[in-house]
């Protein structure tokens, strides 16, 4: 390990931690001491290193083995103390103002969460209070606006994809952002970071001061998916799940471009919000797209949603290839018909209220063996359903590959069983080939890709 | 009573009320039928009351008997709708702007205050505790801004004094702002108005388009000394120790101006609070002004306090007579130190932390017969505990005086009893003769004044 | 004559005198020592002397004999240095920023106005000529501003008026800023200051922090009719007829309230050109009030007007006594009028171009006695030709009544003769006769009114 | 000449166009009919096809041979009409912002230039007039800002350089951004692009929302070199010389990439301008730098300027190779000093008024045979005006090599001889020579480079 040039520094905050009462700085410290340091050592660290491309999660925290941040309590309210910071984070002395503000960011929410858990406030067991919860994780970060018109689209895709895909998703995001559209995505590099890059040059062609680059993160994911610089609004949700929510609460519409396991779940689990009966009616633009070579996999993916939940389901979701301008185009006459509709219903912009999203979505899935294999991939059932059972099956095959917890549960009881009707199975089981063929399931390491699942009928 | 012109209408907030979860539109639909829809409805109509002069609160109260106002929940956020309101309130059809806002400011306050209660987060058994509270209402109601410089000068002073005297302080007000110094209040008529009268006019003078017009107030007061029409922030604490809390924590200096007894409390509060040995190296600027023909009062007060608590309280408070030039210079200059003992501290400028405030000034004085009999009015304790006391005394006076249940209790018991040592009492007489002889002891009605007290030695 | 309290500063310019080349800083300082040098001094010791009520111009101009004021260069641009300066327009040494600001635009628009003349470029032998220049004079001024809605209500009236009409005057203008309007006067105290106070007062309760006071003034006015502080734009025009066109150009509605034969020119100036052919269809609210009291003088003007210009004349000034809500609805209702017309017509909304103004109204009519007595009063020709020679006759007995020069043309060769139709000179003789009886014919001092004109049929 | 997609389309004004007197826009439709339409028209062409990498500006004009632009007068203004305008400068129908800013940016500085020239109020016979000339075309085009610090740098160099080099200016803008400076250029591609796009980057990293990115282009430039969509202030100076001198008077620094005979030209004019011996002691920060491999090009810059202008002129260069961190470093401390000096001497922030330009840098030379024949390359002069003479041998090679007339001269009557001292010559020789080594000596078309010029001693 190369020795990293690095820094002690003390910043103070800008915000709403400016304004602190005794007690709030007092929580404040015992985060600086307490059980939840090591979880804000990492999102800082992460932070800090933004920009650097190159990094996972335990490389950056192995860079930087003795990195210390401290809570000092004065008067005035309270300031961070770094020692042995990364010290590309900083200039002739003077942390960037960015970076600066995501580590007040990340504070501010990990806190935030902290106090809210310690308030015994939040119906963790009522849907309703699960989506109360997220409302006030993005209140207190300040994303939800009234007043402004509806103008968030949100990005999902691979982290990792080539760099056709990657070209592609800026010039998107470009075309986006001359129609005014503002962008949200998970906050890390490929499709998190390209269409904020286009966004970023077209709204300032369209003299567009404004432009919001909203990354939503979880602690498990920020060091390996640092925020990239272009971010200007980052919250750190608590879990998978509440971000999940987040996305599909504050989004306006959805942009999905190609990814791996993952993209296919995040696809299933607004599929399955989507075919609810509650919200047939409601409108949701939906796009899939990507270059030209991209085409198969966006086929396959459509297919296997036709195969699997239906022709009503494929229609929820169109298809665009290789025209960034029809897309955004779509896009905002879609976000345009969204408007309408809360304008009519008296709902509110910032927040989509009226998306009924079942608490069986809310609550994290935990997949092991047995879960896996008592998934219920059958017809007997409403389509929806159907479609939170799917994405259970690729939530578990993301952690089968790529999650600690998920490979030593392989490692010590083989492949999960996956066993469901036929007409499922089959279609499942070639869109997983056609991921492996197309090397869209990513591995840490360069290894071949050994299945961490079984299919059975 | 002559029927008033009323009006039906209905309202959407701005600010703070803008972005609720449905856990809180909830809550405040409650509140629009609960318990403390009496209180809300009773704040609401003061402030639909704006500006008509004459009124006091229970005139109000029965010049509207059919006034409603009920708060409607809607997906978007909430709304108020309002039955046979004060038809002054509004223009051609829309309510006046500072109307609307004041209405808010008075359901955000409310409903904050109730919703710290149920919380039970509030340590209402330690004085630091109570502070916090207080620090969260202010902050709730965004009245502290970081980063400000102080520039908060609070004017005390009766709602009830001569033209002359008003005159006097619309000057002061005016020689404040031109030194570009913002007024806070108690938000009604009188000493409560010129200064913000005066001060608007030298801050368009200035240029300053950001002067502030802060009005503390709390339920019990309101429906009497309606905001005037020139506060442009207005805070509703939950009752009269919280709010003198609130003054002397966000205020930089203060001024007396010519009042009664009640001024007389507001002035032993605080130098009971001076006088805590804590207290006695943090510069505080507190002056004691008015027009030439208020002189006897002044030096009275003067006298007094050097008589009661010494000439150590009386140097803490300046006289200044019939010069408002040099009044605001003084405060200027005074704020001047409280910055930079502040900076040198590092303790916020937007809140007064390193004020102590004893607790016996935090919990509300019950002015029984038996308490006012058992105040300890003597030398052998420290003179901040003797100005709690006086300031007690004075407290029990008023509401001997003024308030329903004080007046009750003199009727069923005879005046109060208050004794002490001699050389206390002696000066206590002559004062309270003195604003008898000057008509301060204001009364409803004007029959002339029978004291609700004796005083032994 | 007392001493007054004087001081020596230096100040230095804000806004379009920040950024001067070589060339423009060595003309203001020619400016500053050459032959308008006398014009700027006196200019500047009426804005330096704002506030003072009492004052005239020769009074001030004798109370400050040694004031000084210096313009000097330095590299980076310009500085004034004044010497002793009324004390009054400072504050512990700082001039006041409104006091400032208006120095600059006196500065701004004398400097203007000579550059104009010098460079030859405005062709003041044509009425398009003309009235490019006074755009061009307002604009320099950042008067204009594209795009914003109409909203400019000019006032009109005297300066000296009874309590009660002042007081009305201050009625009108706080419902016409509830309603969002903007006031433009003449801007020294009585009409021109009533209905900014009152605006000042309701923008605040509306919330509306961009209210626009508009003073026009002329070199020859500005030291009797000093600007009030209220005024937060100042232009100083070169000549009364400029700055007449100004006011029926930038304003997008025009009320009248009581006063003398200045008002009465002020009001044919405007009837004559909306008498003229072209302007027949133009919407231009026009409304005359008062209160009660001042009932008799506005039937007059009424009746007057009848007599003379006829019926539709009449129909073109509406007439509303004691009713300043009604007064403000009507002129609300005028002016959106006023939008849609220049919408539909494409006219700019910050100058009227669509308004024809004869040239006759443009040059400056001299009051000698043979152009008096040549005024062509008679019935065979356009009214709104007999408009134009009514208002000229009013020019000349306001001078004969108090301008220096139309004094002394009477001491010499006695009162002018004004001749005409009998059914003309009639009506007129009633109106004159009334302005005296109701002590509208204000002269210097307070001797009885002689009048300095004979009718003759 | 492959067809391009075109559009027609009508856009009006914002900014100083939006107030326009009819004077004004008569103006305008002149300029719209008249003698300077085909400028006009070619600035619009050039706006309207920014970013579209590959054109010149012949391509540009030949593939639109039927592009109309016409300025429409309407009471309210002024508005343009375009046919068969490219069609990627709009969005769904709607022009880009930056592109309608620019375009009137364009009609802005046409309209100016042509309106002082018809004026006759431009002294074009002195030094002093032609500086005012400048400073008036620039603060009309509101380039010009009173009070803000000094922080403008200046990139020159080549617009066709290695991708390494252009790499290496985005990093030095960059890290320019990193610290606060903004950016000006000739605003073209290459060195004019590369550090307006690292500058973005970083100002949005620091939260810097007011950022510039000053272009300065003249009219026979500006088709060859399109602005670049980065640019948000665009100013069209007349000729050359203005531009040159626009440069130096607004920038505070100057940083120097790799370029050709026209960087070299360029340097040459800024070291005559800083070896004159009124401006030895002004602080100007200049520096010249590139990647690695620029090292040879650097020190043969360096080398040339030390064997003719001698050490002093050297030592006012500064040149780092290869780290852009050292390099904004050094220009902010050189900045510092700027700001420092500028205080010292009230000389304003936003123009050198204190540099003295000699008249001979202000004129335009016109590089025929005889004037290239009879420069004065000799010892027995002025360092500076060895320096001019040298300037105006490189711009005759520029001219030679690539402007139309320049090649036709060199057609009729072979190359230009350019006679002067051995030791003069020599260095000359060298460098000339390594321009054509190192292919910095582009030609239209890729032919191999045959020298226009022969050198004698």
């Amino acid at each position: 390990m190369v020795a990293r040039k690095t820094t002690n520094a003390t910043v103070t905050p800008k915000g709403s931690l400016e304004t602190l009462s005794q007690r709030e700085v007092q929580q404040l410290r015992e985060t600086g001491s307490g059980s939840v340091y090591a979880l804000f050592r990492q999102c800082a660290l992460a932070i800090l290193n933004t920009g650097s491309h190159s990094d996972n999660a335990k490389t950056i925290l192995e860079a930087y083995p003795d990195f210390e941040i401290r809570i000092l309590q004065q008067d005035r309210g309270i300031r961070l103390e770094l020692f042995n910071a990364p010290a590309d984070a900083f200039v002739d002395g003077e942390m960037i103002a960015s970076t600066r503000e995501m580590l007040f960011s990340a504070l501010r929410d990990i806190v935030y969460t902290q106090s809210e858990l310690e308030n015994k406030r939040v119906d963790f067991n009522s849907s309703k209070g699960i989506t109360d919860y997220v409302f006030h994780l993005l209140r207190n970060a300040r994303t939800l606006r009234a007043g402004v018109e509806p103008k968030i689209v949100v990005c999902w895709g691979g982290h990792s994809i080539s760099t056709e895909e990657y070209k592609y998703t800026k010039v998107v995001g470009h075309e986006l952002g001359l129609r005014g559209l503002d962008i949200c995505t998970g906050c890390g590099p490929g499709v998190m970071k390209g269409p904020m890059k286009g966004a970023t040059i077209s709204h300032a062609k369209q003299r567009n001061v404004g432009g919001r680059y909203l990354g939503l993160t979880e602690p498990g994911i920020i060091a390996a998916e640092a925020p990239n610089p272009i971010v200007n609004e980052l919250v750190i949700l608590p879990d998978i799940e509440k971000r999940l929510e987040a996305f599909v609460r504050v989004g306006h519409g959805i942009i999905i471009f190609p990814g791996g396991a993952g993209t296919a779940e995040e696809l299933l689990y607004l599929l399955g919000i989507l075919m609810h009966p509650d919200n047939r009616d409601l409108p949701f633009p939906l796009i899939m797209t990507g270059p030209k070579k991209a085409t198969p996999y966006l086929e396959q993916l459509h297919e296997f949603i036709g195969a699997t939940l239906g022709a009503e389901a494929q229609q929820r979701c169109k298809i665009i290839i290789n025209d960034p301008g029809q897309v955004a185009r779509e896009m905002a006459q879609g976000i345009h018909e969204v408007t309408q509709y809360r304008r009519k219903q008296n709902d509110a912009f910032h927040f989509n209220w009226l998306l009924t999203i079942d608490e069986s979505f809310q609550h994290p899935f935990e997949p092991t063996h047995e879960n896996m294999a008592s998934l219920k991939l059958t017809r007997n059932q409403p389509v929806h359903e159907l479609a939170a059972h799917l994405r259970r099956a690729f939530s578990g095959i993301v952690a089968g590959n790529v999650k600690d917890k998920g490979i030593r549960r392989i490692e010590q009881h083989g492949p999960y069983e996956i066993i469901g009707d036929r007409d499922i199975m089959l279609p499942l089981d070639r869109l997983l080939q056609a991921f492996v063929d197309q090397h869209r399931m990513k591995l840490p390491g360069n290894t071949a890709y050994v299945p961490c699942y079984k299919l059975a009928t």
